[in-house]
Order: C-alpha cells, then structure tokens, then sequence
C-alpha cells in the first residue's frame, strides 16, 4: 500500500495548504482591516495555484493510478476503494476542464459579480443581463467538457451533489411543490400571527451570551471553535479540531443571530463530527452540500423552532432578557417564532415558504442552462412563478430575480441544495425517532446527547465515503423523498395556525 | 531586465506564502480554538517547507545569476541592486546550511524548549543544561557553515543585524555600560519614588479606548491594521496595508497595555510605512531587527515616557479614567511612569536597567559561543554580573538564567538586538531634532506628523535598501553609539531623581 499511502501523505500536504487558504478567508470576513484586500486576494490566489498544480500534476495522476492498481482487489466498501473513488472522483473534476477555461470562468465571475452589485443597487436587470449571458456560455462549455448523460445540469448539480442527477431532483421536488402551495394558501387564509414580541430592544451581549449556551447544549465544542460576527454569517471547518461560526446582531430582531447560530451549529456539529480516524484524509469532509444544509436546517427549525424546545428554553429566555418578555406567553412566543409569511427575499424566508423560493430557482436555472429560457425572459418568468408559488409580484427586480448572488459567480446547481437539504433534515429526523424513541423523550427534557449520537454514527463519521444517494439509502432505507418534510411542515403548521 | 523581474515575480509569489503563514501565526495566538494546535503545526510545517524549497530551488538561483548578470552595469546604489545585494543575502543564508542540519536544529530547538519549560517551573539549571549544550554543539557547526572572519558569534548576529560585527558590538556595549552602572548606582542613592498610582482599578475597556486614542494620535492606521488581545504581545506585519498589534490588560498596572500598546504601535508604524512603491519586492521590509526595536522604544519611550507628552495627555487620561487619578498631580503620575528600580526580570525593567540586562546576556552567550564560559557556569556568572551591573542577586535560576525563551530555542545572537535598537532609538531622535527643529514645539503640542514624516523619510520609506550600519552612517552621520542615549538617560533621570 506504498503508492495509497504516498498518495495520502500528498492529498494531507495540499489539504493543509487548502485549510490555510479557509483560514485566510475567514480571516477576511471577520478580522481582516478594510486596506487588507488587495493583499489577501493575491495571497488566496497563490495558494490556491498552488494547490491546484500539486492536486493536478504528473506525479498525483501516477500515484493516484498506482494506488488504485495496489487496492484493486479490496472490496469496494473497503475504505481504501471508498477514499480512492472520492480522490478519483475530484481529480477528474479538476482535469476535465481546460486551465484556460477555468481562468477564463473566475474573470468572468469576478467581473459579472461586479455587475451584479450595480445592476442590483439600480434594480435593472438589463445591466447584469448580458454578463450573465456570458457567464451561462461559458458554463455550457464547461459542462461539455465535464459530461453528462441525461441533462446538461447533470454536470452542475453534480459538483454539489455527487452523482445526484436533475431527473431525481425534478422528482422530488415535483412531489413538494403542490403540497407546498397548498400549505401556503391554507396558511394565507388563517389569522396572521403576531410576531411584534421578536422586535423588541434585546442586548447584543445577551444575545450572544444565550445563543453560545445553547449551542453548548447542542453540543458545540468551543475548545475546537469559537463564534465571530461577520456581515454575512458562515462557518468554516478547517478540520474537526477547528470550526469557526459566525453570526451578526440586530437589537431589534431577536431571531437574526439565535436562529442563526443555531443554523450554523448545526453545519458545526457535522465538521466537529467527522471520524478521528479520517484526521488528514479525503475522507473527512461533508458527504454534499445537501448533507451538510441538512444538518443546519434540522437544529435551526426541526430543534430550534419546535415546541419541545421552547418548552425547555423559554423561561430561560425569558429570565436571561428580563423583564423584556415578562409579558409574553410561552404559547405567544412559539407562535411568533413560528410565523409563516409569504416574502420576496429568500433568505428571510420561513420553513414553509423557503423552498418555494428554491423551486421557482431551480427551474429558471435549468431552462438557462438547456436554452429553453432566454436570459431576458427571467425577469418575467420570475414574477409569474413567485405570484403561482407565493402569491405575491416582486415590485422590482433587486428584489426579484437581481437579489441573490450566486448567478453572478456562476455557481448553477447550487441551489437545489438548500431544498435538498431541508427535505432530508426531516427525513433523517424521522429516521431518527424510528430508530431511537429515546430521542424524543430527551428532546422534551432539552438533552440533545441522543440526537447528537444517532447523526454521529449515521452522518457525521461515515464523512464522505458515499454518495449522498448511497448514504440516504443507506440511512433511511429509501431514497431521498419530500414526503418526510410535507408530513412534518402539516403536522407542526396546522397546529400553529390552528387549520382543520 | 526580464530576469530580474521573472526573480521580483517568483520572491512575491513566495512572500504571499510567508505571510499566509503569517497570518496563521497571529491567528495562533489571537484566536485559535485549543484544539487546533496540531492542525496549525501541519500547516505551518507544510507552508514553512514549501517557501523554503521554493526560495533555493535551482529556478530561483538561476533567475538570481541571471538578474546579477543583468543588472551588473547598474550604479551600486540603483534599486535594482540593492534589491539584489537583499536576496543575495538571504540566499547565501538558505542555502548554505545544509537541510540536515536545519531539520535536526529545528528538532533539537523543540525539545530543548520543553526542556526549559520544566526546568524554569522548578528553577533547575541542571535539567536545561544539557539541552543547551546540545544547541550550543549544533549552532557552532551552522556557524561554521555560515562563515565569518573574526568571531564565530559574528556569523550569528549577522543573521539579525547584518553586517554586524561582535566587535562592533563590544565597542559600542563597553561605552554604554560604566555610564549606565553610575547612573543606576546614583538613583539607587536618591530617595525611591512611589508609583502606586499606577496600580488602582483602571477598566480593561477604557485602557483600550485610551490606547487605541494615543496610537490614532501617534499614526497608526486602524484601516491598515487592529488591535488585539495575547499572553505574549506582539506586532505582526504581512504588508504594509495589514499591520496587526496586539497587548495584554492588567486592570491593576496601567503601563502594561498602555505603555505596551505604544511599544506595538512603534514597530507597526515602521512597518505601515514601507515605500508603497516597494510592496510585493525584498525592498519592503525593516533594515534589521535593532531598527525594529529602536521604532518601538522611540515611541514607547521617548515619546510615550516624555514630559512633554504627559504635559499634552495627563489631564484626558485623568477624565478618561475619572475619578481614578482626581487626586494624583502631573509631576506625581510622571516620576511613578518613570521609576528606575533594578529588577530581576529582564521584561520587566525600566529604560535606565534595561539595557544592563541586555549586556549581561550578550556576555555570557558570546562566551558560549566562542567555548571560553561552559554550560555549567552560567547561573554563577549570571549572578556575578546582576550584582556588579544592577546590585541584586536572584534568590533562584528561574528569576535568573532560566528567565528568557531565547536560548531554549537557539536563538543566538538575537539580545543585542534589544539594546542596539535602544541606544539607536536615541540617535534618531537626537539626529530628528536637529534635522527638524519644529519637531520638539509639535512634540509640545501632542502632535506627531513632523517626527512620524522625519522617520518615514529616513528610516521606513528606505525598508531593506541598506545595511543597519550604512543606514545609521546615512541617517546621522556617524556610526551607532551609545552617546546620545547615555546623555538622554542622564538628562531626563537627573532630573526625575533630582540628582545634582
């Protein structure tokens, strides 16, 4: 096993460059000085060069050739043929596209981005439409090089979601919609909740002081992490020994970094729950982007919003902030912390209405990348979807289709993740309680040590040696399904609004 | 000239690395969760191998034998050669110890520093002795490989003070130290002053504010760098547009983050202002660590410690920190910022012993080094010497030879540097007065431009251009002396201590 292990040892050295890079970055967002800029970006630029010639090179491709040839006849769950087929899996990534188009893409990321910003202050799509052209042009040839066979998003959705295809994701997301709607216009016809409790003057000091204790009780270890604030809240795993989350503080806005860094604990708990033994390995990493929103998604909302929870928490919420929510029922508290509201922007969105927004994304992004759907059409497409889905019209396009970013960086496939992810929060949860009833007597007690277990076992430490097909299969014993989410959204909603 | 700038190309891409690592090193020490400590040693090693490899492979000397070649018709003093006459330097350095021999003194260095941690905890020369031998055996062969032609402990100090000589040196040492024994032995004669002042409650958070008002005041660019918190206080620099400081609180002892704070802020303001013309070259950076220090000490102390500048600043920090001080009068709070009261502990001592402890240990590491004192002999001369320069005598070794990190890690050669950057501190400042009399009245009014502009022109603007000698000859017109610091001394001591 020399060659496997020589190639380890090189993966482990461009892993440290890498997580030195994620240092950097992090770095930037929460610390670095405003003049720093111009230098971080060139040191971020050389390492990772640096790290794509060592991952790319000769001597990788012959080492990487020799340990396949050396483990060939393990058996193929053998961690050596599991960890092989994830280097093998990402080295033809990387190789697939010529470096010229690979530099030509980050220009034309860089600058479309710069658009973006413009054309979204103005509010004029017409600005930012022409980069994105170029970009989606750009994105075809790439997924020429990279290969598909049913799709041309197959390629896209793929460097997310490995081996996840648009066919199943059309599926599944085919089988949420009507029931979504159906929620949402259920909902619209109920009483509006009042959640004016949630506005009122809460310190920045005992937000944070709060939200680090119940990210202890979740589990969080701050021996191995530490939470910053930064503009746009993140967490960067840089091994299982040093995950950082962020947040950001609005005094008037109870919900902003509570349920925040409850969502970023739960990205944390996966990182910090990667098997020891994979220390320094391809192994140790998330199984997909999917995965990894699963588990933000379920301590955010499937935890953090649920009654059980606030059964446990809220008089101590109430006593940490006194005498600000004296006056607040516990029930009035739920409710309000459980609003459902039709909005524009998706990031402000509630467990209901969130996906809505995802779905309406997807589709816009897979007719661009098919050539079914010209560029200046999505302004129009848009607003009839949100009106279908949501039943509102955006009044202009920052808050249509300019609000996000992720076009202007070229990042297509991307999004289904985050309504991948939240499927599979509930469905892994419902597993979990199957598997374990202990669970949700704990969870009535706020003891989080049982939950935290079953996705140890199940999620965290398996890393990624599957595919994440393989791993839901694997988990649950069917496939990836919104049955589980539709289930638990009209179970918990219904109740919330009082719905026959 | 295409070689030469291909060289200027390959050494930035080089520098981005180094102060990547950089960036983890103060992160290490401002940040990182405990946890991470083996991670960071991964990165740090694998960063700290690459750079080096980088710098003395066989593409960089012949991109330097080529950019020599180039240029070899180019004035003596263009920058081109200058900036070659650097990498020259610095290449001769890297390659001329073999990698054998690094590694082995990089390993020797980590152990021997365990070592003395445990040999300090229980104040036992015994147990460190044998491990400095062992680094003592190693260094004399790097010093033979290095080379020098009078000392052996020449080829060390030039690692720090290029150009340097141990003669030079003990030229400059010998004229300091009868005038600083007389002095010390005067005050010790003058009745004590109390500085109790200084130990009352003072809040972290308004030392901060106080801090950070001064450094703003002094120059120092908040949008270029920020202030933090470490056990071990220091300045970390990646360029000029990230200038990084950081100090320590101790709510009963007022100088340690103020005073500390303006020692950081003295070598960040040298470091922030680097010619903007050199960044991403070897031209950027300090002419030596002795000038680095003389920045620290000419704003800590010459400025930070002066008359003049509690005239300007005594009545804010009494509001600043009212009603703490209501009581305590300007001449009061002066003398006790200016005690002079011999001490065991080197970091501890005030700027009439300070340097007397310096002397001390160049004498005894020099002997080290040239094989006349043994390795047992230490704490007895050590004892000797605190008795005859400071008059006291340590109860123990861990309040004397085993006080300092330095030598547990090898790093020989590296105390002068304290003092060299001392008595420098004082010759610029003499030399900057003369040059600009407007100085001394804008010192009187609390402003900063025309000093910070004098050492901007003359000794940050130039970075590495020269040698420490050729830049203090160009500077002040002579060589370095301690002259100018003794009458500095002597005037402003006399005075405190109302000595005739």
């Amino acid at each position: 096993m020399e060659n496997y292990q020589a190639l380890l040892a090189r993966l482990a050295e461009i892993g440290y460059l890498s997580t030195a890079a994620g240092l950097l970055g992090w770095d930037q967002q929460c610390n670095m000085p405003a003049k720093g800029t111009a230098l971080r970006a060139k040191q971020l630029a050389t390492l990772g060069k640096l790290t794509h010639e060592m991952f790319v090179a000769d001597d990788t491709k012959r080492l990487l050739e020799e340990a396949e040839a050396e483990t060939s006849s393990l058996p193929a769950k053998s961690d050596e043929a599991l960890t092989l087929r994830v280097v093998r899996r990402n080295f033809d990534q990387s190789t697939k596209i010529p470096s010229k188009l690979v530099a030509e893409m980050a220009h034309a990321a860089t600058e479309s981005h710069e658009i973006w910003v413009k054309a979204r202050q103005e509010s004029d799509w017409k600005t930012f439409s022409p980069a994105l052209a170029h970009l989606l042009h750009l994105t075809r040839q790439m997924v020429d090089y990279l290969g598909y066979t049913a799709h041309p998003y197959d390629a896209l959705l793929d460097q997310y979601e490995p081996g996840m295809t648009t066919a199943q994701v059309t599926r599944v997301f085919d089988e949420l919609r009507p029931g979504l709607v159906e929620l949402v216009q259920a909902i619209a016809g109920a009483p509006p909740i009042d959640n004016s409790c949630l506005k009122r003057d809460f310190s920045e000091e005992k937000q944070r002081s709060f939200s680090e204790r119940v990210a202890r009780r979740f589990g969080y270890d701050f021996e191995a992490g530490r939470l910053d604030v930064a503009v746009h809240p993140f967490c960067a795993g840089f091994d299982r020994t040093d995950v950082r989350i962020t947040t950001r503080f609005d005094r008037n806005w109870l919900p902003c970094a509570f349920m925040g860094t409850m969502h970023e604990v739960g990205h944390a708990l996966y990182e910090q729950g990667f098997d020891p033994a994979d220390d320094d390995t391809p192994r140790a990493g998330a199984a997909s982007l999917g995965f990894h929103e699963s588990q933000s998604r379920l301590w955010e909302n499937t935890v953090g919003r649920s009654q059980a929870f606030w059964n446990v928490f809220y008089s101590e919420l109430q006593q940490h902030f006194a005498p600000t929510l004296d006056d607040v029922s516990l029930e009035t508290f739920y409710r309000a912390i459980n609003q459902v509201e039709p909005s524009l922007i998706r990031v402000e969105a509630d467990e209901v209405t969130y996906n809505l927004h995802i779905l309406l994304r997807f589709e816009i992004e897979k007719a661009l990348i098919d050539g079914s759907l010209a560029v200046d059409d999505v302004p129009a497409i848009w607003n009839v979807k949100m009106q279908e889905y949501l039943g509102i019209t955006p009044p202009n396009d920052a808050e249509g289709c300019l609000q996000d970013v992720h076009w202007s960086e070229a990042l297509f496939g991307y999004f289904p993740t985050y309504s991948l992810g939240t499927l599979l929060s509930a469905q892994l949860f419902e597993t979990a309680l199957r598997d374990n009833p202990t669970i949700t007597t704990d969870l009535e007690k706020g003891e989080y040590t049982s939950l935290l277990g079953w996705l140890r076992e199940k999620v965290h430490r398996p890393g990624r040696r599957y595919l994440p097909s393989e791993l839901v299969e694997h988990i649950c014993g069917e496939p990836a399904q919104s049955r589980s989410y539709l289930q638990y959204l009209n179970t918990k909603y219904r109740a919330v609004y009082q719905l026959s």
